[in-house]
């Protein structure tokens, strides 16, 4: 089997639902060895999310591949002790408890600093482990609300617009596989962990863009920007015969191309619009003249007709476009995980490829406490009797 | 100087405009040394961008803290010449051009592996360096239509909606670091190098959490889910008196403590409203009932009945509010860097906290070819002579 670039990188993963999962998705796709610990007899709530294939979650399984999974009762003496053996044995741990959960359970990172001083401890939370809020609550959409990105996205006069992706956990989840990344080049050249604390909240504030710029120059807040782009035009997206496209006339230049794509050089030299500044200031002359030409073929005309003129544009795809479309599959951003009992399961591929050391899906998600066994046995040296005592104890 | 956790890794940057430079920010903020390699006279494209601070603008200076600006002429043999020098003295290459573009210049990653075998190479491109759109241009707008964020933002019945930042672009940069990290890890193990290639669409792709898999389960495209929940209720947002409220009322006994907050417990007894199944089923019916108590106080008196009764709510903050949000400010997301000439100037912090190896910004961003000389005397021994020579020549 060839080596992928975390190759040798071992993680303990006490996360659960979605912004955890996804950053331990993201470093076992990587090729680290990522073991999910799991409630007995539970699991992680998203084992019980919709959309479902016979009795399994798509969602848990689409998150939670290429993961093993033993089950650990936290809360019980014995299963503390394991999960302490554990934590000398990892590179990483990650959670994404509320904050002082590990801390009630007596397993704060203090404590698990003196077991293993090499340990990267890994926080995802809602709000963070400091300030005023770290307790709350938070779910994905009250961190999108919070965080300024609800208000910013929308159509102008409209109300905030959640993003429809959970961009409130993945963007923490994405974040949490970074700071992990760096505290590890630290402890591979110092030989010194740490603890690494990402907020969901902050995590929405750093992906603001040009939105706090905007607003400490303007001094205003900036509200919902609709489709288009607030300085350049036409650049957004417009109404065709059958959908919409995205068009992006970046400069004057390929004003004058686009306008002869549509048929409609006199547009080109209408005084109105020669530049982009005139464009953007009189748009509201310039949209209605080109939803009317626009209206008049389909997108997949359009996009020919100005992939010709060399007019960057797109089409607006639906999923089922997405899945479909010939560059994504050329990516092999769609896979095909084979699960036992329900076939083959459809989810989202690796967004990096590595020239070197590529990157595969190469073990399903795992059943609950799937790998309990054979992790302890591997990394504890536990024989088949403490297996059984352990288990009848009520540990795993 | 303290150390921060990417100390001793010097990463020389091409990239222009949003993907590349937020990938290096990342990098930067972590602490490694970033060598921003811009054209002569010109610079990076987003020097141009607006809101502008004097002469300068803030949409750079917000991307670009934490990295060194030299300029080199990639078109000038002696420009080359130095570039080839340089990537023999770095760890790390990030360029976003379109694909092609760095072998055109003879820069390609087969000629910058020979000069240095531990380089890892990194490119960002809005499809990806193979593939049928390979060489397509794109622009953020177009990507969020093509990998469809767009089909699933927006309110339902209404027009798809792009998502108020750049997430095309800044998805992207945070993959790009990720996968820039993890073969520095395998480079530190193995003393290989690698080309890293990041595509934009496949960025989206890999952020549609639950879309993939409800379209392969249910055989159709979702549509815009507005800013509810789609099996949870009331999980959304409400309007009051003055604004907007998220709530997440994640289970039934929680219901019962929303209807007292609500000063409405006839409503927690209402057959058609008891379990959560019934509450998203009749969802029709309990939304108005919900509007009509919500709009008799402002966020602020909800919030502070909701958080008495323990229900995850919270505002939907406008930037002024999420520049001044207690938390926000408390985790140091929102930050003033000193620039000579205009003073401070705000921006997003650093979401990564680390325990060991607290991350700041130390430099604000360069002015073109600030750095020029200072880099080039430091990494290549070149004398005051030489220097302006290569300034005469029209390689710097």
């Amino acid at each position: 089997m060839y080596r992928r670039p975390l190759f040798g990188i071992r993680v303990l993963d006490l996360s659960r639902v979605l912004a955890g999962p996804y950053c331990t998705m993201i470093l076992g796709d990587l090729g680290a060895e990522i073991i999910k610990v799991e409630i007995p007899g539970r699991g992680d709530d998203s084992r019980e999310f919709g959309p479902f294939i016979g009795n399994e979650s798509v969602y848990f399984l689409s998150l939670n591949r290429n993961k093993k999974s033993i089950t650990l009762n936290l809360k019980n003496p014995i299963g503390k002790d394991i999960l302490l053996e554990l934590v000398t044995k990892v590179d990483v741990l990650v959670e994404n408890f509320r904050p002082g959960t590990m801390e009630n359970l007596g397993l704060g990172y203090d404590v698990l600093k003196t077991a293993n001083p090499r340990l990267v401890y890994a926080a995802c939370s809602g709000f963070g482990h400091t300030g005023p809020y770290s307790h709350k609550r938070a779910y994905d959409q009250i961190v999108q609300g919070m965080g300024g990105i609800m208000s910013i996205t929308g159509h102008p006069g409209g109300p905030p617009t959640r993003v429809g992706a959970s961009i409130g956990d993945i963007a923490a989840g994405m974040y949490t596989a970074i700071g992990i990344l760096a505290a590890l080049r630290y402890r591979d050249v110092t030989g010194e962990g740490q603890k690494v604390d990402v907020a969901m909240l902050d995590c929405q504030v750093a992906i603001l863009e040009n939105a706090i710029a905007r607003y400490f120059v303007e001094g205003k807040s900036p509200g919902p920007i609709g489709n288009r782009h607030p300085s350049l035009s036409p650049f957004g997206s417009i109404r065709t015969k059958d959908g919409y496209l995205n068009v992006a006339v970046g400069n004057d230049p390929m004003w004058v191309r686009f306008c002869e794509a549509l048929g409609k050089r006199e547009l080109a030299s209408d005084p109105r619009f020669t530049t982009n500044a005139l464009r953007t200031r009189n748009w509201s002359e310039l949209e209605p003249i080109l939803e009317e030409v626009f209206a008049t073929r389909t997108t997949t005309e359009w996009i020919a007709a100005l992939e010709e003129a060399e007019i960057p544009c797109g089409p607006i795809n639906n999923i089922e476009q997405v899945v479909n479309d010939p560059q994504i599959r050329a990516r092999e951003m769609v896979v095909e995980v084979e699960h036992p009992g329900i076939g083959g399961v459809k989810m989202a591929g690796i967004p990096v490829k590595f020239s070197l050391t590529p990157c595969s899906i190469q073990t399903p998600a795992p059943g609950l406490g799937e790998h309990t066994k054979e992790v302890l046995q591997a990394m504890l040296g536990i024989s088949d009797e403490e297996y059984d005592r352990l288990s009848v104890e009520g540990a795993i």
